[in-house]
C-alpha cells in the first residue's frame, strides 16, 4: 500500500501500544482499587490507574507526532483536529477481565479516516501478543516474530467456535438468537473481549457476537477482522461506523461470507438491547 | 520442608512441565485437528494430538525418575506402583480454550500422597506462566522470575470475583445456587479452566465453583489452592480426595474462610448434577 498517511500512522500506532503496554504491566495484578464510573452495563465498569496511565502516554505521543490528528479516548474525552484522521483508544478494553487477572483484556488502538477505520491495533501486553490490521492485511506479532494471518476458511457454523463477552448481557429477543447459535456452535467461548476478535484473524474463532459496544471497543476491531478476511458488520448487516451516531452498538464478527450470512440470518431485526 | 521425597517430587514436577510445554506449544493455534471422544459434558471434549504429545513426554520421564510410582493420565490411563504416590496428569485441562486459541488452558501435574494431593503444577505454556504448591506454599514463576503468592484476604463476597468454566453446566438447583452467587459477587468470569484457580492462588479471584470434575482436573488444584491459604472442597466442605470414590466431582475453591462460609451456605446440600 502506497499511502505515506497510512504507513506512517501504522508506524506510529505501533509505538502507541509499546506505550500502552509500558504504562500498563506495572500495574497488572496488583491490587489496585477500582470505581464504578456509573455507566456499567452488568453493574461494575472499573476504571484503573493503569487505563489513565496508558491513555495519557498514548496521548503524549500522539501530540508530539500528529497534533493535527483528532483523538477520542475512553478515558480522556475528545480532541479535535484537522487532518480527517481520527485516533480512537481503549486503554484497557476488558477492564473486568484485567481485575481478575486473566490475560485476555487488551490494548484498543484505531486510525480512522473521514470515519472510517483503516488502521487498528488490538495488543495483549501480558502475552507480548499483538495484532495489526491495514488495508494491506493483519499482521499477527510477537518478541519471537510476526506473520500475517487468515480467518477460519469453514463456512459451517456446526464446524465454528463462537465467542462473546457476557451471555447475561444479552435478554429478550437478543438471548434467544444468541441461544440458537449457541446450540449449533460445537464450542462458546465467554470474557474474551477483544481478544476474540484476534483469534477470529488468526483463525481460531469463527463468530464473535457482541452488543451494547462502545466507538473505543469496536474501531480496532474492524482493520485487523477485515484484512485478515473476515466480516465485521453490526446485526443488520450494516457496515461498522464507529464514529457514526446511528451506529447501534451491535458487532457480529464471521470469519467468512458463509458464517456472516448465518448469523445474520438469526440476528437481523433484533436491535441488541 | 524437610521432606526429601517431597522435595524430589516437587523438581520432578517442574521438569514434567517443561517437557509438557515443549511437546504443546508446537501445537498450539496450527488448527490441529479434534474428535469427540464421547464422554463430553456439553457435547463436545476435543481431544487432541498435544494431548497425548505431552502426556507420553511426561510418562517417559517418570519412567526414568520414579518408576516406583503410579501414575493416572487423562489421556492415556493407569499404572501401578508400589511407592505410595501417584502423579495424576491432565496434559491440557481446556481443551475447548486450547482449540480457540485463548491462553486459559493449562497443564495440570500432581503428586498425591497415599491419595493425598501433596504437590500440584498448574502451568501455561503460552504465557509461560506456573504455579506449583507445595506444602512449604504456593510459588508462581515466569522466565522473568518467581514469587511466594497468597489468596486475597476479604472476606466479603460482595468485593469478591467469582469465575466457573461454563454457567450452561449448571442445572435445576445448581443452577439457581450459582445465580445466586453470580448476583452477590460484581464480576464473573467464564471459560478460565485451571486457571482461574492460578489467580485465586495469586490473590486475583476469590472463589471458583465448578462441577463434574474428574480426578485429573482437581488433583493439581489443591496443593496450589492450598499452599496459597485458600480453601479447595466439595460443595458439601468435604476434603477433596480426587482419587477417592466418593468424591462427587464437585468444587469450590476460596480465598478465606469467610469467603467459603458464604459459599458453603448457598452450595451445601447440592450434588453438583
Amino acid at each position: 500500500m502506497d499511502d505515506p498517511d497510512v504507513d506512517l500512522r501504522t508506524a506510529l500506532a505501533g509505538r502507541l501500544a509499546d506505550a500502552a503496554r509500558a504504562a500498563i504491566l506495572p500495574r497488572f495484578r496488583t491490587g489496585i482499587a477500582a470505581h464504578d464510573k456509573g455507566d456499567a452495563l452488568i453493574g461494575y465498569d472499573p476504571v484503573t490507574e493503569a487505563d489513565t496511565a496508558a491513555e495519557t502516554a498514548m496521548r503524549t505521543l500522539l501530540a508530539r507526532e500528529v497534533p493535527q490528528d483528532a483523538i477520542l479516548g475512553e478515558e480522556l474525552g475528545n480532541q479535535d483536529g484537522t487532518s480527517g484522521w481520527t485516533w480512537v483508544l481503549d486503554p484497557i478494553d476488558g477492564t473486568r477481565a484485567f481485575l481478575a487477572g486473566t490475560p485476555t483484556w487488551g490494548v484498543l488502538i484505531a486510525a480512522c479516516r473521514h470515519g472510517i477505520p483503516v488502521i487498528g491495533v488490538i495488543d495483549q501486553p501480558w502475552i507480548g501478543e499483538r495484532w495489526t490490521g491495514t488495508p494491506g492485511g493483519t499482521e499477527w506479532s510477537r518478541e519471537s516474530g510476526s506473520l500475517h494471518v487468515r480467518t477460519h476458511a469453514g463456512g459451517d457454523i456446526g464446524g465454528a467456535i463462537l465467542a462473546t463477552t457476557d451471555p447475561f448481557l444479552f435478554s429478550g429477543a437478543s438471548a434467544s438468537a444468541f441461544e440458537h447459535l449457541r446450540n449449533r456452535a460445537p464450542i462458546t467461548r465467554y470474557g474474551l473481549d477483544c481478544l476474540a476478535y484476534g483469534l477470529l484473524a488468526s483463525g481460531c474463532i469463527g463468530l464473535v457476537v457482541e452488543s451494547g459496544l462502545k466507538p473505543v471497543d469496536v474501531a480496532a476491531l474492524v482493520p485487523v477482522v477485515h484484512g485478515a478476511g473476515g466480516l465485521l458488520t453490526s446485526w443488520s448487516g450494516e457496515q461498522v461506523l464507529p464514529l457514526d451516531p446511528w451506529w447501534d452498538g451491535t458487532a457480529l464478527a464471521a470469519a467468512n461470507a458463509g458464517l456472516h450470512v448465518t448469523a445474520l440470518a438469526v440476528l437481523s431485526g433484533l436491535s441488541g438491547r
